[in-house]
């Protein structure tokens, strides 16, 4: 039944994707703000929280006294993916909205699959089964170097922002992640695209509305 | 690695099914307590929930506010599940313990697949993945009729005792689970007992202790 649904919707789903600290979430506002301008109608959400069921589990999911097992992290991420598919992309999609979401699965297979050392077939399969297949039609990764990212998430910390469990990993994790997210993108080049987060915010919102002009036009 | 884990360990795993009203939480008590008399190392726990992330999931999957998708709710099923066996029942196993688990797997099976019409290969899937592999050496069905378990659940409801999403359901929802737990003891007879469930609370021991007794010797 599900299937068939997508192939009715005429919405357009777009995802962001960067390591913390690459300014997607900022991106995503101005995004969000130019094509409503244009008098587009936009849903912009996140993964994990885009819901009220995904904001309770992200919190069990941060929340260092549950010692959540490796496996019971990727099946509750997998949770969150199936409630925000369900109950607000699929509905925003068949309605003909934009969804922009920040975060999508792609960052399971980079935190979990590579990351965490969770076996890659197995995060794939819940992928898979979550989204019901459903892929955006546009990706874009706000790439900069590890040790940027680092520099930034703990300049972050210094001024008393959260500093949370993803946080807390080593550079060798993050070098694992945004390896598999290139290796992504070299993969699926119309779909997937590289945006260089080490420019100033306007220069990054100039690059981004050019790969979604050429997309959309 | 975990695989080799499980043939380590030397400790029985029972678990207690039943549809609400079948006394299998006495029953439970009632066994424990035998098998402590007796001088074993018994452990028991209860699915969802024996565990301190296993309680939070369960508040979230009883909570009408959220709204949970069909296969959200079963992929926060099998976080509790993986996070259970992973944090308790796999290592109390490894140290020889007895585990008695109040509902394990086959209640998935039981509720998700035949009760709420998620595809049952899915299902499948899901309990292998989420369990390693991991079967209980011995189930005890508590079996009643489904009108008698409906009188018992109602009148907890009347003396104002907890009614949950579960409770709603109706006959032909519980009728589709308990031919399913049923169907399970004709393909597993060595594992999966039944017990006459509409008996006094000690002659249902002494069933349990029967079968409990001809397993352990």
């Amino acid at each position: 039944m599900q299937n068939v649904e997508r192939l009715e919707s005429n919405g357009i789903f777009i995802t962001f994707k960067g390591l913390d600290g690459s300014g997607k979430t900022t991106q995503l506002r101005l995004l969000e703000n130019e094509l409503k301008k244009r008098g587009r109608s936009v849903v912009s959400t996140c993964e994990p929280g885009g819901t009220l069921l995904g904001k309770r589990l992200r919190e069990l999911i941060l929340d260092d006294d549950l010692q959540v097992a490796p496996l019971a992290e990727l099946l509750l991420f997998a949770a969150d993916r199936a409630q925000h598919i369900q109950t607000l992309i699929h509905p925003a999609l068949k309605k003909g909205q934009i969804v922009i979401s920040d975060r999508y699965s792609d960052a399971t297979v980079a935190y979990q699959g590579a990351g965490r050392g969770v076996d890659a077939r197995l995060v794939k399969q819940l992928v898979k089964l979550a989204t019901d297949g459903l892929k955006p039609n546009l990706t874009l990764f706000f790439d900069l170097p590890v040790t940027e990212s680092l520099k930034r998430t703990n300049s972050r910390a210094v001024l008393g922002q959260e500093k949370n469990r993803m946080d807390k990993e080593d550079t060798e994790f993050y070098t694992h992640v945004r390896d598999a997210y290139l290796q992504i993108a070299r993969r699926e080049k119309q779909r997937f695209r590289v945006v260089d987060a080490t420019a100033s915010p306007n220069e990054i919102h100039a690059q981004v509305i050019e790969i979604v002009d050429s997309f959309l036009h």
